[in-house]
């Protein structure tokens, strides 16, 4: 089916567009009146990600209240790691919790390489979602990087420091590697199951890149988004996004590898993260999440100032970090509506 | 009194010494099996820092026992909020916790202009070890940055996004700079209490630098700092190292105030730092406190390959965050006895 707002994936592309387009991480969630009302039904966030009529329902939310160019699937980065064989509980106030996480040569051998059929109900939901968009606007899937899903495996929950994971890195390189080698392939099949499912776009949430050094995180991380990238490039065509968050220091290698897209936070200076990765990607980002609490006349300033400062071409208007979850609705649309609006 | 090791010092102000000096951030603390035992007896840490005589102990074994070139005062960074009037506990495995934060004007005009007097404990503490260290080694004082301070007494703990202090910020931008005026106001009369006490050496530690802007940074923290660091230097000659974790955005403009030495985390890339920072300032820093985690041959390679990285001018080894608990004190052992071994 054609799409009717394609604005996302041709600024991908680096086509010229009539204007900047516009999604939001987390945009499906907590922000919105209208999720949490899906979400008492349901109990818990994980039997709303399970459950692919209501995954469908909360996807679509955005698109119709707060009127962004894309859709992203309702769904967690941690469903790899259990379709692989450790099981995870999101606990409320606290997050992720794993009851078994990996220790040792054993636990790495005992896991499973997951095949897109494992997350069936990810990729019902997709499907049900692309129907229900009927193709109003694109629909991003998503998973997380390697190194991420890694820090979680060995963590068994967040931390501030992830010295777990770290002290795994220097002390077992090559069990490590084992280990990331493969959430890889699990993480690839099921980004390629999430687009023959219909996804238009995948983003790569390397969320705990910024704990390692540049040297750690060429080696450790950026090997196997790179992999990833190069596997979704050979088997699709769709746009690939690369947001790792904090990950300042390795801008210029993630400018050299098989994506179209790269996420920034707010902490990176939008002419130099331009100047460090050249004209050749498409930018995303890279508002303050913190800026939505301001007045009204702040949020248009500072979005202006934003949209400016990237320019027209390749560029897509996001938040560095997911919407808090204490965000007005109104401040969210706001937003939105200022970046819609907005002429060069 | 002279020193007999004053290669920090020297190293600090540019000179070429006959080898790099080392201290590690928290090495009085929990790595050190004989100060786990100070702190039984002392029931809990807040009494540890508030009692001179275990204060001073504690700061002076890691002298004695790892053979660094500096001690560090044993104290913390939330003395100054309480001597303001906003008490904290430090709760076991939660970290500091604030039972009133600061919520709006009435509460700031409230706060009581530290004077270094109100933080007696703390100079005597200084005295003490001044007397105990008998000019072996440099004393190092310390205070947070106003930043830093100020995200503890509105969020009233750590936090992952420091979203109410941000916020605050965003919404009351006079406000918070009439606060973060009388935290640095304070932090400055208590500063020079510790050098008029014996300190030879000042730090600010700046641990929340990283989540915000860099235009905020400049102007809601780097301002105070300035500040602070001119302060300090009309009246006082000891150096002033500036440590502002994860703030890779501003090392160029920390470059340009009135301090002695930068400190750098492990992301920060060490010959991109110094092309930043130019020649005018000693570096210190950075290796990544998980290598410590590491066999020994790794912890020599790894700090060999660091040291040469600074050069034998302007650089103080330590590492980019403060030791972790749970490492090997042979392991700190061998880090700081391969940097002493070390020769250009």
């Amino acid at each position: 089916m054609k799409l009717q707002n394609d604005l996302i994936l041709r600024t991908a592309k680096g086509e010229k567009t009539e204007r900047t387009p516009v999604w939001l991480m987390r945009q499906a969630g907590r922000v919105l009146p209208e999720y949490r009302k899906v979400r008492e039904k349901m109990g818990g966030f994980k039997e709303l990600v399970e459950t692919p009529e209501f995954a469908c329902e909360v996807t679509i939310q955005p698109v119709d209240i707060l009127g962004v160019d894309a859709a992203i699937i309702f769904s967690d980065i941690l469903v790899i790691p259990e379709a692989m064989g450790l099981p995870y509980q999101m606990l409320e106030a606290k997050g992720p919790w794993f009851e078994r996480t990996i220790q040792n040569k054993a636990d790495i051998d005992a896991l499973h390489i997951a095949e897109g059929e494992d997350l069936h109900y990810v990729l019902e939901a997709i499907r049900l979602t692309k129907k229900g968009l009927n193709g109003r606007v694109p629909l991003i899937g998503f998973a997380g990087a390697p190194w991420t899903i890694f820090s979680y495996m060995i963590e068994g929950s967040g931390s501030k420091t992830f010295s777990k994971a770290k002290k795994f890195l220097y002390t077992n390189p090559r069990l490590a590697h084992t280990l990331l080698e493969k959430i890889t392939e699990s993480t690839l099949n099921y980004l390629l199951a999430q687009v023959k499912a219909g996804a238009d776009m995948i983003q790569i949430f390397d969320s705990w890149a910024g704990v390692l050094s540049p040297e750690q995180y060429r080696e450790f991380s950026l090997r196997y988004i790179t992999r990833i990238c190069d596997g979704l490039k050979a088997e699709t065509n769709v746009p690939v996004t690369v947001f790792a968050k904090d990950a300042f220091f390795a801008r210029k290698d993630i400018s050299e590898i098989n994506c179209d897209t790269i996420g920034l936070d707010w902490t990176m200076d939008i002419a130099e993260s331009r100047a460090l990765i050249g004209p050749g990607k498409t930018l995303q980002g890279n508002m303050d999440p913190c800026l939505l609490y301001a007045s009204d006349e702040v949020i248009v300033n500072e979005t202006h100032k934003m949209l400016k400062a990237f320019g027209p071409l390749r560029h897509i208007a996001n938040l560095g970090h997911g919407l808090y979850p204490d965000t007005e609705k109104e401040k969210v649309k706001l937003f939105v509506h200022t970046i819609k609006e907005f002429r060069f």
